[in-house]
């Protein structure tokens, strides 16, 4: 039994964490030990964050498919897509084409800031409700990464893009959580491709919470009735 | 192009309706009109059903993944278990067993009362929160499998399964829509093993109305808010 | 128990065809009998491909998780994506976009055909790999839509879409089945927002036929035989 | 932000790592560092398989739904049930029984052979159609449970359950890896409710590693391929 030139039982078993093991499956390589821990401050970053779509979803389905907890903890899953989980990733290959380009980065950070603003969209990594003016996440994470040394290449240009959306928008802008992830994933050389699946792997772990929580609470009768007592189901069918 | 023996242009496109196809699919051969009109009975039966677990999910998810619908309506089709969907098959399964095994039906009644008794578990296909004393629904159902003649014995035996019930409970217990929809698909022909396939074709239809009214109201946001605001998480971690 | 202003058990159930219902909850209004000869052409048109992913996936996942056969059919139902069944959605657009343009069609076609062109990619509802040089499901599909005189805007629309296509290109290409699809539920009052729905539910009939094969033929064993087989894995590690 | 009393700044991003978490968040303590070396080991035995249902599956749904990388792994989790994965938790209930009755061992392994040798079904945790006499999994999973010296009431058990079983069955039953697992995580204090989560966790990153193959080497086109060409589809529709 071997797993990409690992012996299983030699290698693995017993000798390897599972966040090496994660990293040398994703990256291609064993990392060092400080890759090993910014990899584990990313995961356990995104790891749980209380009442979530993806939480919700959970308590749900453990409560209509008790005896398959696999199913419960996967639908949570499904929900990790653009909107709440894919903005390292859309953070990440910024910052990546910035530097593989290699050229001028502040005319790089004047381009995508521009590009954006005529869109009229969000940057990935940029802004939070409720973190303002900074998320101290971010701040633990990008010291996390200058703590293992490892590169600073990605967050340079993250904090250059942070000036210049600040200048920009006439005021200070949030870096999020998940544009510090960005950064910091590409700084030990994990590719954008793999992180939205290091989100799926950090917050299966939270959802298995979730569901040692709903067998006690019993939460999910709860948002059903919360729903009934409050939401009028009755809107028209017009596309 | 065929299907199981039918050509799809000549025979299929355009000459069958999509509840003939199913029962073909289904139950291998075609059926005749009266087991349409009452497999058509069955399936409008379930499709919609307000807020339950599969509509709430639906709406979390079409918020969370908003450009491929098919995650959202999969995810709450998930949900369809033994808890809120598998009801059909577990009545059809005790209703077939009966039939099958030939003998005196009163006795095979009273055993199947008794096996539940013990264990103190419902019988599939009765009780209700709140349809009392009856489900009206299941009242239309039967009747609708009478007007259509098709068969009888596996109603006749759910009704004297409902005596059986009652006599033991000392009051009655009411036959809910999924024990009627368990009997009439066994009296058109087809399978416990295909209902829970049928209640999530079924549902499907429902959830594509969820995902059209979800996109103009917004209810998954309300959702999470009215979660947020009134089932305590034991440690909250606001994102 | 109403659903939209209708009657559950007076208005619905014994009264109302699975389609007539479907169109009721997608389109917000009953359909004629016209309508619902078309949607039922649509739907049973998609029910049933054979081996697909949607096939595959399923026949694996019952045979993983044989308890609980929504998780199969759901499973295959999320592969209904923008690269297998999203094309009647984006053909749909493309054709409902022309027409509520209200301008020159043929100067509209001209403009799609040269968009897509300098994008490099299909237009959605274009193109087929075996169905040269015509799709005889297409073919049927309009017929049956003139049969039934719906509209014929969008047809036309298409038609034309599909003649400025094969200038371009200097050569015939087929129009495939998903568009004359997107084309003939515009034509019957559905938005575009609704047709990957009807295509998860249209599926999701054809997909209960294979878990009832699956559990004669066990086909999901072979497929994993095949792959051990015939695909090398980077670092096979044998279970 | 503060996770179940922890400060998810302070005392979690860049102080604990992944594997420590995932302990906290299913056991509600903080693990020692041989209860997390223990569950490192459990969790890197089962991220990789090669081609498995959840692998085959993840592959084709990345090829179905390539934007969304977590649709993909979410769906090869759910294949993650009582046939393929769930022996952990069969097993580790067996053990923790045996341990909470607290009467004679022998006894009780007695009773569990006989009561799974009338039922004609394998107990969970024994036998594997490859691994004989032994698994080397299951060795070294052992030996990495003596060496941190975890309890090992559980172990114990598990090899005693052993010799009555190759007693009964009058010869070695090999105990494959999830037997050991299940034994394990109980001597770290795991419960058996949380063994599928801890499962799912471990092999969603095993399956990050086969997206970022399918987007080099697209086995998935050729698994489909293979389907079509080695089995036959026109099986009649008889339940």
């Amino acid at each position: 039994m071997t797993v990409r030139g690992l012996d299983l039982v030699d290698d693995v078993i017993g000798e390897l964490s599972f966040t090496q093991m994660l990293y040398f499956l994703c990256g291609g390589r064993m990392p060092t030990i400080a890759e090993t821990k910014i990899l584990d401050a990313c995961l356990v970053t995104l790891m749980e964050h209380g009442w979530t779509p993806s939480s919700l979803i959970t308590r749900l389905m453990i409560d209509s498919v008790p005896q398959e907890s696999q199913v419960a903890i996967a639908s949570g899953l499904l929900s990790l897509g653009s909107v709440f989980a894919g903005t390292s990733e859309g953070c990440a290959e910024i910052l990546k084409a910035g530097i593989d380009a290699g050229g001028d980065l502040q005319a790089y950070c004047d381009h995508v800031v521009a590009s954006y603003r005529a869109l009229r969209k969000p940057i990935p990594g940029f802004g939070h409700p409720l973190h303002k003016p900074d998320d101290p996440r971010t701040i633990k994470l990008i010291s996390t990464g200058r703590l293992y040394r490892v590169g600073g290449q990605y967050i340079d240009l993250l904090l250059m893009l942070s000036n210049t959306v600040d200048a920009a928008a006439g005021k200070h802008v949030t870096i999020n959580a998940t544009g510090a992830i960005g950064a910091l994933l590409l700084e030990i050389g994990l590719a954008p491709g793999v992180m939205r699946g290091l989100a799926v792997v950090s917050r299966s772990g939270g959802l298995i919470g979730h569901i040692v929580e709903e067998r006690e609470t019993h939460a999910a009768r709860h948002i059903w009735q919360l729903a009934e007592e409050n939401i009028p189901y009755e809107a028209p069918s017009k596309d």
